[in-house]
């Protein structure tokens, strides 16, 4: 490979010729050989990047400190990278300076590079008509801007990829809860029959958790909506125009779409990342719930002779290598997989959050890679588990009849006719006995077969339907 | 000991001739001997439960179900169980059933057993006036009672103690931030000299972490609010009047003080207890602040000779068994314990949580077990922190001064004048010869000595303080 | 309340007139008010301290720094401690100093001021004939007599508790495995019907997971052995004799039976607690087995009409306060719980062993009552499961036949005969078409009744038997 | 692109025409549209399937169920994938079937197709000379093969990789300790000033540590050797020649060189993988060593002049982009970045551990990608520490020997002469007054200036150097 020389404040380096990035990005590609082909910094932060030293680069000249011909060709550049189209250029990992100012120094490099070249210059001139530090770094710190990524990539994965994923897999189960909403079932408690209930409602407690968790998750988004930029490099803005902070933010909004705002404090923004906490533990809530749900519904598919057989989910592939013609509920076990992913990533999270020091807090990139790939894993867990499950879930209505009519619990509905100690007398008479629950309230004279009839009806049992 | 036969629908059972509690509660003493010296069921538990019991008596009788004369006794019981009388008569641990029937058949036995009393009988009697199941447990289940319990007392904590409690600290910090807004000292990021802030300004950071997680607790309290009771063994409100569920929140409400609605969907109340995990994972956010502010804290404070000693923290007693007039940073030891504490009680809140199946989560006890301890410790703890450490904190403006005065990275205020590099080259060359900025800002050529003098202001330097 | 004025280094505090213990234990009770009636230092510290301190003071005595008399007198008291006459003088909580010192000089003064009263003075007395720090704590720091009670109270409560509980549970199951070895079942795989296995198999699965958890617990014993005690103040051990370390370590193993050696670094014995990672990284482990033990138990029994029904438990108690009759899988829910929590516990273990700072790590305290709380619950949890639900353990052999005679995935025999696809093709179509696997096979032409009979054997299928 | 047409049991699929894998693969590919980009099934386990394909092989060979020819060819495939010759063959993702099934089939697909091209034969034969179930797959299945392929890549990664890290850096360290065996420094506990040690002392801790991490880690491996193969679908060894599970086990053991051996019990290791959390744990503990490690020494390199500064570290890049000359401990905060990932990681690991059902867990892929995560994580994360970092660790004696003179821990070798008490009215009063402790000392009258020149001296402090 061909070479040339870049310079920063600590010497030379030499670094793959055509690369737009310099001496900075080299420097940490050589000390940080960690994970490198499977650990690379999330091309969202690289995007939030753009948006960021773009608005950075709109801001500094609205406020009289760059060039408009400066200011114009950073945003040429940002605008290539959000097309994708220098995606090579950002060869760093995750495992790098806790503060990402190698992926700060990364996106300058290139900034400023690849502004040079569009401007008519050479990557090997000695001076670059636009400086990585002094013009596209300009009113800022790595550790205001990380952090900024850090909130921009957040907010735009969970509007863009985790809210509409949850949000298609929640109208799938309302849907469905709807359409079978009149189906009565055997109700299960501690795994154990219990009273009846129906199909929808069943579905519509799933549907329930995935409303609050949406809302859990939307009310963590004020918080994330706070950028740090402005702050620079301890939260007091050293070297930053008056008013700087406010309207950066209003230039990321504006170029992004969404509802960001300057921090309230910059000091928080810093020396701690509980935005990035408190959104996750809404992720985690979340996962909690797909994990319910999806256990659920293995478990009512289970079979499909010998399990519990209640409900048909969709054959996607062959299930076993070994075992000819059996069908697995392999969405179920990817989105259950990933909700163990989830909950694992939240307590790192939590614990890079709980070790900032001073004015700083150090975990910035392992916090966010852990946070966009939990955003990432139930945006496209939900979508996949809704196409290839949830659209296909349909009660099997006569393995459902039998459970329900063969049920011990009916005998529930006669606790307030007959009192709880009768009722519990008949059905562990019933159960002991093997008889039905009717022929053995009738033998023990508790009841009449007419009073059965009448008040034992499952789908009497199950409450208003709404 | 003194027995008497006590008898439920699976036989007799001796019991402890003057316990209120009966065959039920002695079956889980029996069939649950863990950790029975440490591990009791909460007893913000029970409480609750007194508060729930009473307002199901009340609504019964409202609805026409229960004699008022029952409603009543019911009342008086629920109480004496409030006002702490009858604590002994609550012995069973977290580690029973994971629906917590076992805990909601001790109050109905000690609410029946006692009332019988109150009216007149006696425990041997073997007809009681009030009956357990068919007039405590009336229109109820454990299945929706625990679960309401568990909203009550998580409630109630938090209201109580929690916030409380960190509020207290908040309003200390954010009054130290004002009186110490002035104080101009070194930032360090890395755990690296920076540039300066004052005490204030890093006080302020602690005050809003601890806004933001105030009002993150707060957000999750409308789901907290949602009360299953109505929903009984499954979630349909079998063998509940009709109108009760909203009834007895109303109810609830009003006996507490406290915004307890019905829940919008009662399967998901018995099912999941994701209300519990989003709560929790507010006070998690709040522990991972805790303790970067206590590690801070503690490492702001250390020395007294050979650290950091920028902070001043009271010593409120002998610091060791063997090195005499030592004095440590106690109270936020105590406090960072606290926090790790909670955050592994959120890995055990989420665990239980995800693995409700079918119509009912069983891991209702160890959920509220670790949800009532972080709320207690993160409320008593603020309040220890804030009373004998952070009301005592002072900045020891000496150190404080000799530190931001040799700084290096005063040098930043330059970048706008000369320029990164050049500003890094007097940085580099002034650590490595063990000169002052200046000096070597004079002796490199970038500066004159009054040019230095007027653009490097450590005061000048943290933007404007409010 | 009558009291008394105590003296320490920093001044008079008001004691209880008969508390054995002295100023500095009472500064802790009001500087730590948090948790005070749930969350005591654990009484197994106090007890590993008794063991310690006597230790010391045999040690000291041999190596001529503390006269026989001295130590006499500090071993008597100890003796008490260890019989428990002196449990109201240790009224300290977890949330303390983190390095323990106040419980160490709980212990200290308790002793010193007892010992005191034994030799005839009276509390009241200026002088004591002990004194906590110079006699009692002799050669000793907190920093290495907390970590030493914590090896100590740890490797007592794995030998004395857990270890045995565990080992009952798995000699139970290895009894049953044995039992019913013979008889034949489905096997499930992703809750699915797959190819049969016995009831004897199943469980031998089991018993391996938990030999397995048996001996990574063994392999971590031997760190657990090594004791602190001698490094005093940061691990030089300043202020000791001459072969204190070896001679007092070899003085506790002689006074609690357990193979303690002094530690081969006494640098890490202090700044680290890795061995309490460690140790409870194999009790989280057992956690992870009981939880899938617990799990499959609960729902193999699951039913008893419209479940799988294939495993009977025992019935303990009335299962709810709704449902008349019915029976739950309660053992399984107590240590599915337990192991929820032993699992967060392990969260909280490693956040505090993480956080050590140079000499000396200070979440000591939270780190031992999590491991012992954890290593107590799964000794008794196991036991409580197995004497409530493992030895009444019992296949229900009706529905186990009627599962394995139904399954399609006997079908996977045929594979060695007439490969992969064809024998897919017959499982399908049999699903398909509600049929039995055999009129399939002969119907699609691809094996003989003869054929089908002699190669599709469910008691040929489970291999061979041990 | 081009596509042919391939079949599997459920049918026809388009599959891209060069493409060597089949119906199977293509499937998962639609059906698991989540992370594709970024999760890919690990490498390892790839070549993991490798190793255990090519030596069913050869012992299906030996045993006499497939020819010659047959297993050479598929020989010769698993030598190609082993080489990386055909690493774009295998696109599928983590999240897909619990069992891994499909990454199986992907593995024999591709191992069957290349083997029939091999042999002259072209993809779009209908018929191919090898088949990939009953050939690639024969005596196998999903079920035992993943967790064989999860153990040998686990076990790879550790002895290649983790290990080796680990050990690099424990030398550097031992090497260091050795070589500043006697440079006296001021000891800190509680982050405050302690009595001295030195700082071959304090490394030995670590080195220590490291030690006893590599002595866990290695504990685990036994489990770890056990082979699942030759259990099948559910461990009974269905469709295996007898004496195939020993044999298979030798086989991968020459091939690959490590020591693996057969399962004791097949059906713990299908049903759960308990030794994959067992070894998680000890790579956890090793995580929480390093993150103490990694802490310390940033905190003692702190400064350059307003912190701590008592260790020299190297400068590898510019640390800011805003502050100039700013040098950080970047291969710190990416190593405790590191221990923040593995341990949450341990937490899914835990997680998918205890959610296996019945004879199958099917959180496979989900625990064997966290773990090779934290394997390599941590391998290669000592490398770089140790390269970048430990190995040019040195001490600042400048700042050591000021920080150590003035410490007023010293008085603690007074308590052996003057007692405790005296001692600490030294320490205090020397505090109180800024003065030196041998002057505050002679003027409180507790020892003569010779005495405390006799006594005081931090080099006889630090007990015995090893």
């Amino acid at each position: 490979m061909a070479f040339r020389t870049e310079k920063d404040t600590m010497g030379e380096v030499q670094v793959p010729a055509t690369a737009y990035y310099g001496a900075q990005t080299q420097r940490s590609i050589e000390n940080f050989k960690i994970a490198q082909d499977t650990n690379k910094m999330p091309k969202e932060i690289i995007k939030a990047f753009a948006y960021l030293k773009k608005a950075a680069g709109i801001t500094n000249c609205q406020l009289g400190v760059l060039a408009q011909e400066k200011s114009d060709l950073i945003g040429k550049v940002c605008d290539e990278i959000l097309e994708g189209k220098l995606d090579a250029e950002f060869p760093l990992v995750v495992w790098q300076t806790g503060s990402g100012t190698q992926s700060n120094m990364n996106v300058n490099e290139v900034v400023a590079y690849r502004a040079h070249v569009i401007n008519g210059g050479q990557l090997t001139d000695k001076e670059k008509f636009i400086h990585p530090n002094d013009d596209v770094n300009k009113s800022q710190s790595s550790n205001d801007t990380f952090p900024t990524a850090m909130h921009i990539a957040a907010y735009k994965m969970l509007v863009d990829v985790t809210i509409p994923g949850v949000k298609k897999l929640r109208d799938t189960l309302a849907a469905k809860s709807k359409e079978y909403m009149h189906v009565v079932k055997i109700g299960r408690t501690h795994f154990m029959d219990a009273t009846p209930l129906t199909v929808g409602q069943e579905l519509s407690g799933y549907v329930s958790q995935l409303d609050h968790g949406l809302r859990a998750l939307n009310n963590t988004l004020a918080h994330l909506s706070e950028l740090a930029l402005g702050g620079t490099a301890v939260g007091t803005g050293i070297n930053t125009p008056k008013g700087y902070d406010v309207k950066v933010a209003e230039n990321i909004a504006a170029l992004t779409g969404l509802p960001f705002i300057t921090a309230e404090n910059k000091f928080e923004s810093l020396a701690a990342h509980d935005a990035i906490v408190e959104t996750h533990g809404a992720l985690k809530m979340i996962a909690v719930s797909l994990m319910k749900i999806a256990n659920d519904i293995r478990m009512l598919s289970s079979g499909p002779r010998s399990g519990i057989g209640e409900m048909f989910i969709p054959d996607n592939e062959p299930g076993s290598s070994i075992m000819p013609g059996k069908v697995n509920p392999t969405q179920c076990e990817a989105l259950t997989m990933i909700a163990a992913q989830v909950m694992g990533n939240d307590v790192t999270i939590g614990i890079g959050g709980s070790n900032g020091h001073f004015e700083l807090n150090v975990f910035k990139p392992v916090m966010i890679f852990n946070f966009l790939h939990s955003a990432r894993l139930i945006g496209e867990g939900c979508v996949s588990f809704n196409d290839k499950c949830a659209v296909g879930l349909a009660p099997i209505e006569e393995n459902i009849a039998k459970h329900v009519n063969n049920s011990l619990m009916l005998v529930t509905s006669l606790n307030t006719k007959i009192g709880y100690y009768k009722a519990a007398e008949i059905a562990q008479t019933a159960h002991k006995q093997g008889k039905t629950l009717k022929q053995t309230a009738i033998d023990l004279g508790y009841v009449t077969a007419e009073e059965f009839d009448a008040w034992v009806k499952p789908a009497d049992m199950v409450g208003e339907l709404k």
